[in-house]
């Protein structure tokens, strides 16, 4: 058992003072005043939550910088998918588990403990699956907790056909074999054998479909009935492009997010990735489902996708996605910017109380657990003991009062101010 | 004399090798294979000019943090400039120092070597001008080059009359006092009394109207004659918020831009902050005189200001602004990923060659020096030996290559890559 105690703790709503937070077997056995002796005196510190990423592509990161130029004129996510399928083509096991756990180090200190690894990004060779164990031993190696979230991805593109042919997808070519599920069958079989990686606590599973383009509706319906018989969580990639619902349109006579409620099984355990383009009346139906949307600000910047509209997307969790840059405090303030921008108004994502901080931190710690099937995201009995230190002596914090430090911290600082990252109960100083 | 080596150098366009740069009497005196006996060897670093930012009101990041709450609902730029007169209000002349201080020492953490002071809080009471001196002060401390844009603030607001009735501006109430130009003669003999204070080098004077909510359109031609024959730069806010163009034109029958087109005097020496909402043939005729925008992303953002279209806004420089984060890094990203936002494309900003990150520097760099008529933000013959040195070796920026470091530290780093600052010869480490 410990006790620690920082200078502030934050509640899911504020900062308190003189709250203790006692741990045992990496987990949180209580926390507020609660009279012991306090082991370890976290002195000019705050307490926040470990960062939840909900959505990571973690070899990515080997594109930082690249992709970065346009020679044959404006580029597009089109065009940036070809350069990381060049990336795909050449990187060789040694190289994707470096950038993987090059990837995951980065994200510890930018104060995430758990990372929710959307892997498409499976063979070596032949359907050999080689690097889905890679990415299980570079999180263990960086020391974070991850939820592998293991992709479905069966076709290249959207049938050509017309309407009603959807279901014959395009076949895989080039690059994409690398990412290839034969069936639906080989994709369960794979996560059997995954599942002995699994030690409930720093290693976990979740279905994903990589996204209508991957996956006919027929194998999307069942892939999702199984993940949610077996109690995992299920993601998928939706409408971060125009072009993909006009695809989708075409093909089935329905924008892909109609094509997932038809499906009609989304829940709480159900992320969809980007909601870019969403129609607000889709969305209102996967907000009552209690599915929720993971967005990725800096990513969707980069890659030019466009704002979706929070008024209708709602509550979200973040990602840090393609990796471009790895900063949780630096995707919570565009995700509040980016809609000041769209409504030329201030304090979108205001609570009930009007204040921004804390949804900001909600959608960086509470709805990313939740979006991971993790009991984490809070400083609250039963939850993992993952917390962020954060430097309150940092010069960028300079200021910070108890009721301004959280604001002071998401608009106003980086990864300086985080002074050490804590996962289990292990810290990494 | 001393002859600096990076393990890289920044042309202007690329990074290159083998460069040597000679350093006299704080000017770079000659860049390039000089074959000259190396005194200062940077490792692991690479050399950049200073960053120059090119409007900033320091005091503002006494408000960091504070304003992001919005308990009567949503909030705008004129709500948050509620919360700033409050500031303003409040401010001891201590205070304000320290702020400045501070502000400007976290600015040359994030590689900023010159600032351009846009500066309007000129009085603790009474017309006193007392904080204008604070505010050298505060840079000299902070070791920062400054171009002390000083303000003339004579009216709150455009006139509320009807067309041609615009000349008289509403009068100045509460906060604003503490900003007031009483005439234009009175602005000028503060201006040479400030001239005592300049050295050249290290502190020199421009000229600015606060926007054309401050001033009559007579005052801001005379002011701007004025400035020219003494060979200052001028700035001016414009077209931040649609409702100033709204309320201009009903005082003037112009919008603010066609206002400062009409007086005819618009030049190189020029610049004005934001131009958000400006009319794209208004903003070509801007562009025709050599005059150039200056934008603020992070505050623009913060402000809810909106995304000008770069398209028309042309080439422009980088301010820091309101200071609520202080990331020239940061901005120059942000200035490219609203375009990608805005336009649903990527590679906005892109030169002949198709890259992005020389522009993006070019605007925290030569640009915002144009802008505050210095001769820096170039490695280069006659130049100020401003520099930043970039760590090689930061986790944030692990993969670069000589040819993608640029777009690795533009996409993907912040203030933690940057190891060091230089000011006329001067580090700071």
């Amino acid at each position: 058992m410990t006790v620690l105690q920082a200078d502030l703790t934050w509640t899911g709503r504020r900062f308190a003072r003189n709250q203790q937070v006692r741990i045992e077997d990496g987990r949180i056995q209580a926390m507020g005043k609660l009279g012991l002796e306090v082991d370890v005196r976290l002195e000019r510190r705050a307490l926040l939550p470990g960062f939840v990423n909900a959505h990571s592509h973690a070899f990515q990161r080997a594109l930082r910088g690249r992709g970065e130029t346009f020679p044959n004129g404006r580029g597009s996510f089109w065009t940036w998918r070809e350069a990381m399928y060049q990336l795909v083509e050449s990187l060789t096991w040694k190289e994707f588990k470096s950038v993987c756990t090059h990837a995951f180090t980065e994200m510890r200190a930018a104060g995430i403990t758990t990372v929710g690894e959307f892997h498409y990004l499976h063979h070596l060779r032949d359907d050999d699956y080689a690097l889905d164990a890679l990415v299980i031993e570079a999180a263990r190696e960086a020391g974070i907790r991850i939820v592998l979230l293991n992709a479905y991805y069966n076709t290249g593109g959207i049938g050509a056909g017309g309407a009603g042919v959807g279901s014959i997808g395009q076949p895989l070519t080039g690059a994409q074999l690398r990412f290839r599920s034969k069936s639906v069958d080989a994709y369960w079989k794979q996560m059997d054998r995954l599942d002995d990686a699994v030690d409930g606590d720093l290693v976990r599973l979740g279905t994903v479909v990589h996204s209508v383009r991957a996956a006919s509706k027929g194998d999307i319906t069942v892939l999702h009935r199984e993940a949610k018989k077996r109690g995992l969580v299920f993601h998928m990639h939706i409408e971060e492009q125009k072009l993909e619902i006009e695809q989708c349109e075409r093909a089935y006579g329905l924008r892909p997010m109609q094509l997932l409620l038809d499906i009609g099984e989304l829940d709480f355990g159900t992320t969809l990735v980007h909601c870019t383009h969403t129609d607000p009346g889709d969305m209102a139906v996967v907000r009552g489902c209690k599915a929720r949307a993971c967005l990725c600000p800096l990513t969707e910047a980069n890659l030019g996708d466009g704002l979706a509209d929070l008024a209708s997307v709602g509550p979200s969790c973040l990602g840090t996605d393609s990796n471009a840059r790895i900063s949780m405090l630096e995707e919570m303030r565009w995700l509040e910017y980016g809609q000041r921008l769209r409504r030329m108004e201030r304090g979108a994502l205001r609570d009930e109380a009007g204040e921004v901080a804390p949804s900001l931190l909600r959608a960086a710690t509470e709805t990313g657990a939740d979006a991971l099937g993790i009991k984490a995201g809070r400083i609250e009995e039963g939850c993992l003991a993952d917390f962020v230190a954060i430097d309150l002596d940092a010069p960028t914090l300079s200021g910070w009062t108890d009721e301004t430090l959280a604001a002071t911290l998401v608009c106003g600082a980086a990864e300086e101010a985080i002074a050490d990252t804590c996962v289990g109960g292990q810290w990494s100083a």
